[in-house]
């Protein structure tokens, strides 16, 4: 067998394993997730107005995707050394995909229950892909949660949402690269905020590695969708829309601590506009990296802090600020796609080709 | 600044750049890719009858989603560094979300030539999202190409597509990985092959190594798409066929080489069914990894010499096999999309969940 500790990539439980609070009846089942690239973004915090150093965290660059493979990884590592052989999530997208993925990888049965109403396949796609049951509930994704949370109670099916401790463990391990990839945590860490288990997950990470290795706190911005904002307007929200569907949650499941999470870190929870998250899409995009909408979320939250002077520039003088960036742009190809315009038609010779390129240059 | 040398990814320029032939005038551009997984598959092995180690080396986690990321990173860098401005490329699908995707990086301009026909929205997304220029011309592939190449001949505009040698070294990266990640070379390396510039790369890489480092050659068996077979048939194919999109290519660049690869390397270049390519990407999917079709025709070019004898297992005992899987699942989600079933559905009550799941389990 080769050696994959020697591996770039040996997983979040080979690599923080130790720093996780996790029964010892755990087996890593790993597809070699975590270890996601931290990219410095120089023309972006020019053009936010400078004087800082801005970085990506580009956590789409998981197995699946999306920075849910960080949770699900020990989630199932957790579920499958106790013996379980079956996992059940309520989702239509990233926690899906995840759970289907890990669940093949060990060999186990996975279930994913979606709410009732128009479902998009190309965000089922990939647990389906990957070998998940998909059941359709005649309910909402609250009947779904609730019903999942039952049947885990009562059967030997594993609950891997992210109600499970161990996806929180697992998430974690995000915090702990950033401190090591910088050798300190950032002074700002922006984040999309939906079902808050991320930004829970970050600040409990970053206090650890604090407490362990003297790596310093950062301050937390969280940022809703404007038409998602629940946090924001301090009640739920019915019906939660917004184009970043990975953060269209009107009851979050961890609200308080992400409410907490801010405040201890001295930092707040704000709301942007989709324009304003699109916008911030297509800026990721202009210097190479191309996220899911909500993964935009959280820088476009710092713009704005910056052009209201909610946060002073000079605040942010020579300090190191990190940008999450939960999901890549393959999974929602169709924003994209749909807004796209025709392409430009030319005859097959060069002539026309120069016209067209030079003539424009 | 970050320690960038000490990331994980620091790139593959960082990490192999010595090793490559470029001019010193390139100066990198990098979206921190390649130490992409080498995953074990232990129990596709012994489906496959056993005895032996099989890997998979997932190529669908480059920062696009393919393996064009390794050489796009060195060819934009080398046009960027000796002052281009532009780059070109003909092409539908991974080649173009890469460069401009790298482009993007640099600040240069990216345009994409792209033939007459049907062109499928999603696989264009990425190229869009970059910031490309899509220019649809009145003719085939082979006139875009064309075009391409003397726009770049009469204008100081780069051509990406991988005529440019730059491409082909960059690629040589991913056969070094693989020797740093088993310590030497595999026995056998099974991948697809469409315009084969990647099986060339990969023989020239792993030639390389194996003169520096003593590190072995592998046998490789290249394996096409049986309606866009023209290495298998002797002739190029007019109208190539076939769900792997990303190896539909009638007459190959690289032809002579790939043929060239496959003979001095005592392996060979095969040709398996769409069938086999579906069935072994779900194969590939229900051990946790999703590939885009084309990536999965590798492995099922060995599971077909397998089963007919070309390949005896006994001549596997013992011996490391490794998959090149060159795109991520993601890339083509509609194959999976089209196919779906539609959810079963069920009234929102345990009782009725638990009828469904555990009657059947």
């Amino acid at each position: 067998m080769p050696n994959l500790s020697n591996s770039p990539r040996p997983g979040v439980l080979a690599r923080y394993g130790a720093l996780l609070d996790l029964p010892p009846h755990t087996i890593p089942v790993t597809l070699q997730e975590g270890d996601t690239p931290l990219i410095p973004m120089p023309r972006l915090a020019e053009e936010l107005g400078g004087g800082f150093e801005l970085f990506v965290k580009f956590e789409g660059m998981n197995p699946t995707g999306s920075f849910k493979d960080r949770g699900m990884t020990v989630a199932i590592s957790e579920a499958f050394g106790r013996g379980a052989r079956s996992v059940i999530c309520a989702s239509t997208g990233n926690t899906a995909a995840s759970a289907a993925a890990y669940a093949a990888r060990a060999g186990m049965r996975a279930v994913v229950i979606i709410p009732e109403g128009k479902v998009a396949a190309g965000k089922l796609a990939g647990a389906v892909a990957y070998g998940a049951e998909v059941i359709q509930i005649e309910g909402s994704f609250d009947d779904a949660l609730s019903l999942v949370v039952q049947i885990s109670q009562h059967h030997p099916i594993a609950l891997v949402n992210s109600l499970n401790p161990y996806r929180l463990e697992g998430q974690k391990t995000a915090a702990f690269e950033i401190c090591d990839q910088l050798g300190t945590a950032p002074d700002w860490l922006c984040l999309p905020v939906g079902n808050a288990g991320n930004i829970t997950s970050y600040w409990m990470g970053f206090r650890q590695y604090h407490t362990l290795k003297g790596t310093g706190l950062p301050r937390i911005l969280g940022v809703q969708a404007a038409g998602s904002a629940p946090l924001v307007l301090g009640h739920p929200v019915e019906h939660p829309e917004t184009v970043a569907t990975a953060i269209r949650i009107g009851k979050p499941a961890r609200g308080e601590q992400a409410l907490e999470a801010a405040e201890q870190s001295q930092g707040r929870i704000i709301a942007v506009t989709d324009e304003e998250i699109l916008h911030m899409q297509r800026r990721l995009a202009a210097s190479g990296v191309w996220v899911e909408p909500a993964s935009a979320a959280g820088l476009a939250g710092l713009a704005r802090q910056l052009r209201e002077g909610q946060l002073e520039l000079s605040e942010l003088r020579g300090k190191r600020v990190v940008g999450i960036c939960t999901g890549h742009g393959l999974k929602d190809p169709e924003i994209i796609a749909h807004s796209m315009p025709a392409p430009r038609r030319l005859p097959a010779r060069l002539a026309a080709l120069e016209d067209a390129l030079l003539g424009a240059a």
